[in-house]
């Protein structure tokens, strides 16, 4: 009975979602939905994007936390169009908070939206919100078991980001068998070793990220 | 309607884990629930404080994970009972799955049963398994925002350990703050700095949990 009551919620996120994809697609707005744990840098990482792309690409930023405007804040301080959802307790972001969220964003004049969901390594791959990609980050102090532990995540991501690498010395990760995982379980898929605190991998991140917006906009 | 799904779904746990509480009362084991962020450390401090105590006290672990028994043979290796419970995809623990393995360990024989659920700094809070007390491991790594982005997992938790200790001077990570923002949200929980890595702290959590074990069992 519990998982009829899942498939229901989940159906009904499904269609909220191509409602969503429609709309992008009708504005030619690329959507990346910004997934991993607490902690694993995902504002950091959106600071050093804006950082580098917000001269060449019209972007804005959907947040999504439990509680609170921080992060919010920390994008503001760009000048880039922010909206927070602050989900009260949920786990993550649904299709119908980024359908409200995205009527308050003038999406005619965007190239690229980021929505970065909650910190949570599970609940968000679950949930589609009409993203063009979805992105994981994973940082080297939570351990190179990660990806083996939290598969789903990496599968539903079109690239793993393995950030902090710049205390990978300090860590006991084994880099290699990460990246062999992460492969094993999504062919294909892109990795990209970066530090927000250096700025390792940030321009390679961000061709990644540009090549794909021109896919979208051409 | 969603919400009110929700609620019968927590009406039932609530009833599964106060049977679980009687069940562990009757047998005088103490219960901890053991939550935290993916790679906050809960299984390398699990072991440390296998280490310290296993000789004190007898103890076993539930080990919640969505998919592998990597955390069952970690524990395995110390001779302690263990049961690894896999959610397939679940982002939580809940009652029903603790009752469910706590039939395969002689509770009868134990002082302590400690459950590490799912590494998800959001889902685990809201779902009682019949713990005596809820812990919260918070890793440097993380940041200094966590408590205030996911309160609820700070107001549940007896006590909040703050780990990886020892690599604080590498991150950017405002030891009084996050300290100050803890004690707001739950005056009077215990707090503990700590490094599995270097053992400091070790001692003094593990003091806590033995006087919190003692307090059941006298």
């Amino acid at each position: 009975m519990e998982i009829q009551v899942m498939k229901n919620i989940l159906g009904e996120n499904d269609r909220l979602a191509a409602e969503n994809q429609a709309l992008f697609a009708a504005q030619k707005v690329y959507v990346l939905n910004l997934m991993g744990s607490p902690g694993a840098g995902k504002t950091s990482l959106l600071e050093k994007t804006i950082e580098q792309l917000k001269d060449e690409l019209s972007l804005a930023v959907i947040e999504g936390d439990l509680f609170t405007a921080k992060d919010a804040e920390r994008i503001d301080r760009y000048g880039v169009p922010v909206i927070q959802i602050n989900t009260a307790g949920g786990c993550h972001l649904d299709a119908a908070m980024v359908q409200k969220a995205a009527t308050k964003l003038d999406l005619a004049a965007l190239d690229l939206l980021i929505v970065e969901n909650v910190g949570n390594l599970v609940c968000p791959a679950e949930f589609a919100v009409g993203e063009d990609d979805k992105a994981v980050v994973l940082s080297v102090t939570e351990g190179d078991d990660k990806p083996l532990k939290y598969p789903l995540i990496f599968k539903e991501s079109a690239v793993a980001l393995i950030n902090k690498i710049d205390i990978l010395p300090y860590c006991n990760f084994n880099l290699a068998g990460a990246k062999e995982d992460i492969t094993a379980l999504h062919p294909g898929i892109k990795i990209v070793e970066l530090s927000c605190a250096t700025g390792e991998g940030v321009a390679e991140w961000c061709a990644w990220l540009k090549a794909r917006v021109g896919e979208k906009s051409s």
